[in-house]
């Protein structure tokens, strides 16, 4: 079948129907871990006719500009939950709504190298990683079938990642998440109430109260939201008030990729390499009320087991209160200036 | 610290923050098969003394009421998370709000043979573990403390079960859960446009066009959703319309069973015995609508990466259509009056 939009027809949330996706390696698999795929990786520099032909590429420098010299790729995906070509063709079957499966779905290559990591990454390199995430974004929203472009990474076979090669995803939607409408919502009765963006009092009172910082920078803080689901979820707000993510200047791509690789570092200190999930929020293009959203980027480690009691419920338990979670992740301060080799040999040093 | 609920600023999503839970076996789990607990069960007849004493009990019959003939019994949690005693204390922390983690934690023990399975239950003894469900939400309900009881089950290790005897949970909250929330507000909306239930409305299509059908009763009709965010996921709706699960009469408790334990084995025989999660959805008391909301029983089972695409993108993505999954679970009919060991050992009868 040709992958299908269907709205639940109670809560408004739109799912990809999209049998197309059972065909890529493997779909049922169950959390093992992702299998040594460096033999036949699509993703390393040698095998680019494995993927279908680039939409980006950055290279290392301006007179380098060889077919195997890139160090960031963005290429469409090959097994495409979504299909690009056509027209929306928005129809009700009875009492349903669906409409065609019409978006992107491109795969970003975050590096020729097949055995890195984020938070090993150059400042440059991760910078060109979010550069990518920011010009793609902007270049998906110039169709306009797109209401919404997802951009997120999925690290680790136990937060999804099919392959091991680090690579991040971007997906351009007809539709706009049922999660980014909610925070939608929620931001403007807020607003309606008290003429303020949300995120941005949050921000204040963060600063001020200390608990739940994580780390900051001139652009951005890190911090554990005061409700979090997750043990060491954290959450990047940008200083600057701003309610789309494809506005970001130049030096705060580069505050970004700091402050992004300073808690993916922290993550891999005191969690030990953790599966995560990485979410960039943005309003969508035309939102008419830009003071309202405030976008951010949500970085969740995969710690406990998520598909207990959280989904068994609808109503989560978080075990670790984000006070904690945000004092740990500080607390490693006096580690980060010691090359990682060295701190990850001291037994129980960071871990308790 | 003492568990406390907290509020999400911008969704109004309701959160437990409880370290306490963070002291069972194994927090920090991730998704290996449940160790084969049998010699130290707590569930296990024998050793009832391993648990808080039971607030409820059904026992064989009138004239066996020893304390080892229990055929559910349903107790406290050992590792709540939350707790009994106390009242609310809603107050603000800036711009938070918060509340004390005030709540019941229950087990529903739901056979006395730890390798029992509720697809192979008597119907008396499924029967039993509803009237349960319903009893102790009954009187969970007296306390004006709680505004909603969530009942559920969760399968198998992967789906967050942490012991292997069969066993569901009850919580009583003092909030109501967010997707229930969600499903109230749409199913208001739509009362409001249309004046009247959405769910009775799903019912008439779905039963007219049979596409999306998996079994049925007299009471109820068991469907895999038009926007199913799961492969096989299965709603089962009443045909009769009431917002509350625990008004429903004794035939309603036995049809129940009944088609609860037919799509039990439906997924036993046609998915090999998966994890799965089971959640009951009702309004919550004193719900001013009644006319709006249909109580339902919802069963996913839990064979995609549920960790991956969805989790890290906020989106779904659903490679099974329902129309498939209903057919193919539909299809069993014919190996369904064969007894369950003979069908298991025809090799690809039932899988492909």
């Amino acid at each position: 079948m040709t992958p299908e939009l269907r709205k639940d027809p109670v809560t408004g949330r739109w799912v990809i129907v999209a049998d197309e996706r059972g065909r890529r390696p493997n779909p049922f698999r169950h959390y093992e871990a992702a299998a040594d795929d460096r033999g036949d990786c699509p993703f390393c520099p040698g095998r680019e006719e494995m993927t279908p032909p680039e939409v980006l590429a950055f290279h290392a420098g301006p007179d380098d500009g060889g077919a195997r010299s890139w160090r960031v790729r963005v290429v469409p995906n090959r097994f495409p939950a979504l299909r690009i070509e056509g027209d929306l063709d928005k129809r009700a079957e009875g009492l349903y709504d669906v409409m065609r499966g019409i978006g992107a779905h491109e795969v970003v290559i975050e590096s020729p190298e097949h055995d890195s990591d984020p938070a090993r990454y150059s400042a440059a390199q991760m910078a060109q990683v979010i550069e990518a995430y920011r010009e793609r974004t902007t270049d998906l929203l110039r169709d306009t079938r797109f209401r919404y472009v997802l951009v997120f990474k999925n690290h680790g076979a136990a937060a999804g990642a099919t392959l091991s090669h680090p690579h991040s995803q971007i997906i351009a939607l007809p539709v706009v998440p049922a999660r980014l409408e909610a925070e939608l919502a929620g931001a403007q009765r807020y607003f309606d109430y008290r003429g303020r963006c949300v995120y941005c009092d949050i921000l204040s009172q963060e600063i001020a109260d200390g608990r739940r910082l994580v780390t900051q920078n001139t652009e951005f803080i890190a911090m554990t939201p005061f409700a979090s689901r997750f043990p060491f979820e954290v959450l990047v707000l940008p200083r600057r008030h701003d309610a789309f993510f494809w506005t970001l200047a130049k030096n705060q791509v580069e505050a970004l990729a700091e402050i992004l690789q300073d808690v993916l570092r922290r993550f891999r200190l005191a969690l030990h390499d953790p599966p995560y999930n990485l979410i960039i929020h943005t309003a969508p293009p035309g939102h008419p009320g830009p003071e309202v959203y405030h976008w951010q980027v949500e970085v969740m480690p995969k710690l406990t087991d998520v598909a207990g009691f959280e989904w068994g419920s609808g109503f989560f338990i978080n075990p670790t209160p984000p006070e904690e979670a945000a004092r740990a992740l500080r607390d490693l301060e006096r580690f980060m200036d010691v090359p990682e080799g060295h701190l990850l040999q001291r037994p129980g040093a960071v871990r308790d």
